[in-house]
């Protein structure tokens, strides 16, 4: 059995015993019943994956993916290729968003060669080393890697997440790097959500309107050459996806697995889940949505995935910038119902039935 | 000249220079410019403020209001009156869901008295006390308060941000507690912004629809008594405000008069707003609106404020729950713009124009 269908098959349910502990918990917690509103759910959720109606958030891990794309050579996006390697440089350096991010959540972070174009500079220190290739084929002229490779991509996501997990990590958040990456996970949102490329194709790091008409007509042809099917979503990654987006599909098949919540970013991460969901349905419940970038496609991959996005910034940089800004918001999920008084505890009066209305008063009739 | 005046005569524009040059900082960080979308805004708007391109937030405060309203009397309310009373005891003995999160964010929290109806016990230690009367009055049959009232709980509001300034106090975020001050807030909201009671009106802490019928009726009528007018924002709330909604007013005016941004929470701090900005319309750059709750009231302030929210959780507590929610987003807009790195000390590349396309290649043509 390879490590990927290990893997899949300790997905399991979440557990339901300790998601019954959690709500009961809530709803004696002194507040109106359901008034944290999103953050009661994901308490819910966050209990069920820990199997602990009172689950923790100690240490989470950002784990960025980073790779390349053949399909820059298509002007489809207005950042060169070598911005991948440069930004890479960057977070090793700890100038990037994401570095600032993680620092002020506490996370750790990882970056995770897995294919970039160092255009002969050397890598910087500091990152794992796990590189497939120097970025994909042109996905309008050939498959972007074979099957192998995105096999060979999951399994590295898969094993870092087993480190990360061997290390305490008790939520996985997921971030990537590649120029051109928006390209491949609109192909892939299309192919497996069932939507046309004009719908789920946006603007990426900031293409005009005519790039984006290229753009689209990029993901047409791609679609058209290689015919990508949820039936095969291993095939569809392969065809026209990339490195780190495979990457990404092992970290979240690999958090589900070892019962850790996934905490998706946006586009790229979106495209990720619907190939891991298209793997292996069980790995849904272990998702959290962070935010909804503007980008169509990732509106269209969250719906498809069924996930209601904890906040709406306006973000589109990637690098797991809004998976750790709605960190924050986690590990509130888990605070709150661990400190608060209960009804009981602070001799709070529950809700009571309205008071009767003297009949004078009766609504409708002159005061 | 009363406290008031002075201080609605101290606020002035936001500082267009530094707002430029926040601005400029945006534009040379490695990133998409635009891509950390609303954070960009507000960190442009706390740099206005504060009179200074990178802003920091080191010490938050969070004022929390309270006080009881005679119109519990009708029934509007889920919860029995003397919950107000019980839940500030809760927030003095640190067990509310505000202490919790005032904790998590690092921010001091001050609770004020305004006019919380004890019912023959005393008051926790702890907290402010400065009652204006146990309560306001019905507002169906009477005037909330007097209009001396009004203006001495918004003072009180203006000294309370005033010792908090003289105390470090580099932000305000506003909290409330009072039950029944959503139907006042709903009142208050429809006169002001000119909607109809029931496009503003909601269930609160949960009425059913029954209850929601009356509560309308009782809005409605107390519009009908009293003609609350925009023209005269001081006399709206003292007509249907409640003594806590006039202690939010002045932290508002008070914190604007100070250069100190305003995070303003749910639908009781909308209401306040409302009558804020009808005093002095200089206060509106000046607010942050932390969340949108679910209440319909809240909508409408917002818009009328023209004020686009952080997050949007469905949180429906009070207490300043959102706005202290929210505290880490304005905080980490401070934070990014200092600590990211620039493209020229990253050596990033910066946006180049697409790629020529090789003629062959032309979109629309089979590849």
């Amino acid at each position: 059995m390879t490590l990927l269908e290990r893997t899949l098959r300790a997905i399991t349910p979440l557990d339901q015993t300790a998601m019954a502990a959690a709500r009961a918990r809530q709803a004696a917690l002194t507040k109106p019943a359901g008034s944290l509103g999103i953050l009661e759910r994901l308490h819910m959720q966050l209990a069920g994956i820990a199997g602990n109606p009172c689950p923790t958030l100690e240490s989470p891990w950002i784990v960025v993916m980073a790779g390349d794309h053949g399909v820059t050579a298509e002007g489809i996006s207005p950042y060169p290729q070598r911005v991948t390697g440069e930004m890479v440089r960057n977070f090793a350096a700890g100038g990037a968003a994401i570095n600032v991010l993680a620092r002020d959540a506490g996370a750790q972070l990882v970056v995770v060669d897995l294919g970039v174009a160092w255009h002969n500079r050397p890598p910087p220190a500091g990152m794992v080393r796990r590189s497939l290739a120097g970025g994909t084929a042109n996905l309008v002229r050939a498959a972007a890697m074979s099957r192998a490779q995105a096999q060979r991509g999951i399994e590295v996501g898969i094993e870092t997440v087993e480190r990360a997990v061997a290390d305490g990590a008790d939520l996985i958040a997921l971030g990537e790097m590649g120029i051109g990456n928006t390209t491949a996970s609109a192909a892939l949102i299309a192919a497996l959500a069932g939507q046309p490329p004009r719908e789920v194709t946006g603007p990426g790091s900031g293409l005009d309107h005519e790039g984006w008409e290229r753009k689209v007509t990029v993901v047409e042809r791609a679609l058209a050459r290689h015919r990508p099917s949820p039936a095969d979503p291993l095939g569809a990654l392969a065809a026209v996806g990339g490195f780190e987006i495979a990457g990404l599909v092992g970290a979240i098949v690999g958090a589900a697995g070892a019962r850790r919540p996934v905490l998706l970013d946006g586009l790229i991460a979106g495209a990720a889940a619907l190939v891991a969901v298209g793997l292996c349905p069980a790995v849904r419940p272990y998702l959290i949505a962070s935010h909804r970038s503007p980008e169509p496609g990732h509106r269209v991959a969250l719906e498809y995935l069924e996930l209601e996005p904890l906040i709406e910034l306006g973000l589109r940089l990637g690098e797991g910038s809004g998976a750790a800004i709605a960190l924050h918001l986690v590990r509130l999920a888990c605070r709150l119902p661990r400190e608060m008084a209960t009804f009981a505890e602070a001799g709070v009066s529950r809700q009571s039935a309205p008071p009767a209305i003297p009949a004078g008063d009766m609504p409708g009739r002159p005061g």
